[in-house]
C-alpha cells in the first residue's frame, strides 16, 4: 500500500470543503472538553478514518447492521463504495448522493462516519482469509448479562457529530441506501460529557497523542489489509441509578478511586495527577486494591487503549419499579484487544468495586478499516 | 393572587445564580436560531414558568407520569413542593435537594422544568372543581392512530436544556424522589433544529412576543388559579422517511407549500415573507389548497398558538424493513386548546397533503401551572 502525507490530506480534505462552510461553533455546556474553535469539517480520506483519535463530538450514534447474505463479497464491496461515497460530501457539508433532504447537510459539526467489520463480514470465500485472528467475540466475564439485541454484529458503523439533526441525517444515508442488502440490528445513541451519569469524571487516563501509531493504528503485520485500521471493543454497560444512588459518597468515591467533585485520585488534588497505588493512611491503602482505577490500572506498557465513552438516558422500560435506562456505550480503540484490552477487562470483570452498580449487556468487537485514499473506497485494500 | 413584576423577577433569577456560572455558550450547528449569547441561566420564579415562551433550548425530554393514588391531593402537593425546590435549585445551577451527582448540576445551559396536570391529577375530591373544562383528551381525529403508551398521562413534566447531561441529571432529579408516588409512562426525548427530518423549515409562523398575555397566558376567568398558566397540547407524529423519499422534490414543496431551501412560502423568496394563498399560475394556486401551510393558516386572530416542536430520531424497531423511527414531538401552547388549537388541527385532520407521510401516534393536553411565586410552590393556587 502506498503511503501518503498524512498532512497534505488534513488540508486537502478541508480544502475540498472550501473554508467556513460550516461556521458551526461547537460549545455545548462549560464542561464539554472540545475547544470552541473546533473546525466544523473533519478530513474524510486520509491514512486513517476520522472519529477515531479526533477530540469527541458531542452526539453519537453506533450503528449494528448485519449482512443479509453475508456470502456476497460484491454487495459488501458495493456498500463500501456507497458508503464512502456519501460520507465524503456529508463530512465536508454536502448532500449525499441520493440525498431527498440535501438541507440538512450543509452544518457537518464535526461529522465523521467510520466503518467496522466484525466477524460475520469475512464470512464470503473472497474474504474469509483476511480476518484478523482477535475479530472475534470476547471471552465471557463472569459479570457479563449480555442480551442478543445488543450483541455482535456484521458491521459497525459509528457516525459523530456535534450537532444532533447533522448526526440523525447521516444516519439516514448510512441506513436507507443499503435496506436491501443489511438490516439494522441496533444503534447506539450517546452523547459526551467529561463525568458520566454517575457523576465521575471519566476517560482522563489515556495514551498519549505520540503512541497512536503503535498502541492505536494496526502495523499490518498480520493482515497487510489492515494497515492504518484498529479494533474497536464496543460493550454497553447499564449503570443502576436507584442502588448507585443508595450509596454514601464516600463509598462512591472509593469504589472509584477518585474524588467525585474534582476526580482527582484519592491521592491526588487534580484530575491529572497520576494515582499513587501504594499510598497507606493508617495501615490502610488509600485508594482501596478493588477501587475501578486501581483494577484498570495499566500493569505493562501494552495494557493501554483508546477510551471514547458516550453516555446514553433513556426512557425506563415501565417494569419492575425501574426508574431509569442509563449507562455507558464505552468504546475502546486499540491494535490489538486481546493484548491491550483483554487483561484489563479480565481484572475488572474478576473484580472492581464498580461491577455492583454496572452490568455489561452488549459486547462487539469489530476490525476499523483504514482510512480511504481519495479516488478510492474504504475497505479497497481489502478486495485487492 | 398578588402580581409582581417580572422584570424584577428575572433580574433576581440571575442574581440568585451568580453571574458567569455558566458560561455554558450554546450554538449546537449553525441553523439553531439561538443568540450564542444567551445567558447560561433561566429564571424559575416568576408569573409564569419557564420553558414556555422562552427560546427553544437544544434538547428537550417530555415526562408523561401517572399518580399511584389519583384520590391522594396531598400527595401531589407534596411533589409539587419537592419538584419546585429542586427546579428552583437545579436550574440556577446547584444541586437538587437529595442530589447524588451534584457535579452534574454545575452548567445549567438555559434548563428549564415545567409541570402540567392532565385531567387525571385532578381526581380527588378537592381538585376536581379545579380541572379547566378543556383538559380533557381532543376529539379523535380520522389520521389518528394512537398509541396508548403515548397517551394522556395524570402529569406532564416539561425538562429542556442545551446539554444532554444536564438534562440527564435534571430528568434523573424529576423522576427519582417521586418514584413512590407516580409511575412514568413515557418519555418524549427530542432535539431541536429550525428544520425537521424532513428537511423542512419548521416554526416560521408564530404569535408575535406582544400577544403572548392574550394568545399564551390564561387570564384567570375561567379557573381563578390557572392565571398566569397556559394549556399544552402534545401530539407525537410519526414520520414516515422512507415513502416521503420516494416523492419527488417538486412534490414534497407542493405537499408544504414551502420551498424546501429557504423555507419560503411559494408565493415568496424569504421564510418570513406571508403566503399568499390567492395567487395563481396559469388558473392554478401556486400554493395548493391541501398544502399543509394553506390548511394550517389561520382564519381568525384566535387560531393562533405557539409551536415549540423538537424532533425525534430513534433505532428502527426492526420489524417490517423499516428503517426508521423518526418523528416530531409536536408541542403547542394557548391560553384555550379548543379556541386556538382545534380548529386548525381539524383542518389538518380533514384533508392536509402531508398526512400521507405524517402519522399523531400520541396526544395528551395539560394545564400548565402558573409560574411559582417566591417563597411559594408550584400549584400553591390549587390548593388555596
Amino acid at each position: 500500500m502506498t503511503r501518503f502525507s498524512r498532512r497534505t490530506l488534513l488540508t486537502g480534505g478541508v480544502g475540498l470543503a472550501g473554508l467556513g462552510v460550516g461556521a458551526a461553533a461547537v460549545g455545548v455546556g462549560q464542561e464539554l472538553s472540545e475547544p470552541a474553535t473546533a473546525p466544523s469539517t473533519l478530513p474524510f480520506f486520509g491514512d486513517h478514518q476520522s472519529g477515531i483519535v479526533t477530540p469527541m463530538q458531542a452526539h453519537a450514534n453506533f450503528i449494528g447492521l448485519d449482512l443479509i447474505d453475508a456470502a456476497d463479497h460484491t454487495a459488501l464491496q458495493g456498500m463500501l463504495r456507497l458508503w464512502t461515497q456519501d460520507a465524503a460530501n456529508l463530512t465536508q457539508g454536502e448532500p449525499g448522493f441520493s440525498d431527498t433532504e440535501p438541507e440538512l447537510a450543509g452544518a457537518p459539526a464535526r461529522l465523521s462516519i467510520a466503518v467496522g467489520f466484525g466477524p460475520g463480514a469475512f464470512a464470503s470465500q473472497v474474504l474469509a482469509a483476511k480476518k484478523p485472528a482477535w475479530c472475534a467475540p470476547l471471552p465471557a466475564f463472569g459479570i457479563d448479562r449480555l442480551q442478543e439485541r445488543w450483541g455482535q454484529t456484521d458491521v459497525v458503523v459509528a457516525v459523530a457529530c456535534d450537532d444532533p439533526m447533522t448526526l440523525a441525517h447521516a444516519v439516514r444515508m448510512v441506513v436507507a441506501p443499503v435496506r436491501r442488502r443489511m438490516r439494522v440490528r441496533w444503534m447506539q445513541q450517546g452523547f459526551h460529557h467529561r463525568r458520566n451519569l454517575f457523576g465521575q469524571v471519566d476517560g482522563t487516563v489515556q495514551p498519549s497523542d505520540d503512541r497512536h501509531d503503535d498502541l492505536v493504528w494496526d502495523d499490518g503485520a498480520e493482515q497487510a489489509w489492515m494497515a492504518d485500521g484498529t479494533s474497536l471493543v464496543l460493550r454497553r454497560i447499564a449503570m443502576n441509578m436507584d442502588t448507585w444512588e443508595a450509596l454514601d459518597r464516600r463509598g462512591r468515591e472509593l469504589s472509584v478511586g477518585r474524588s467525585l467533585d474534582t476526580g482527582a485520585p484519592l491521592t491526588g488534588t487534580t484530575e491529572t495527577d497520576e494515582a499513587v497505588f501504594s499510598a497507606t493512611k493508617g495501615g490502610i491503602p488509600v485508594i482501596p486494591e478493588s477501587a475501578h482505577i486501581a483494577r484498570a490500572h495499566q500493569r505493562s506498557d501494552r495494557e493501554q487503549f483508546l477510551r471514547r465513552p458516550y453516555s446514553y438516558d433513556l426512557a425506563p422500560p415501565g417494569v419492575d419499579g425501574d426508574t431509569s435506562d442509563s449507562g455507558l456505550i464505552f468504546a475502546a480503540y486499540q491494535r490489538d484487544p486481546l493484548a491491550q484490552y483483554l487483561p484489563v477487562q479480565q481484572r475488572l470483570a474478576d473484580h472492581d468495586a464498580l461491577n455492583e452498580w454496572t452490568t455489561p449487556i452488549g459486547s462487539a468487537v469489530y476490525a476499523m478499516l483504514p482510512g480511504a485514499r481519495p479516488g478510492s473506497y474504504l475497505g479497497a485494500p481489502l478486495f485487492e
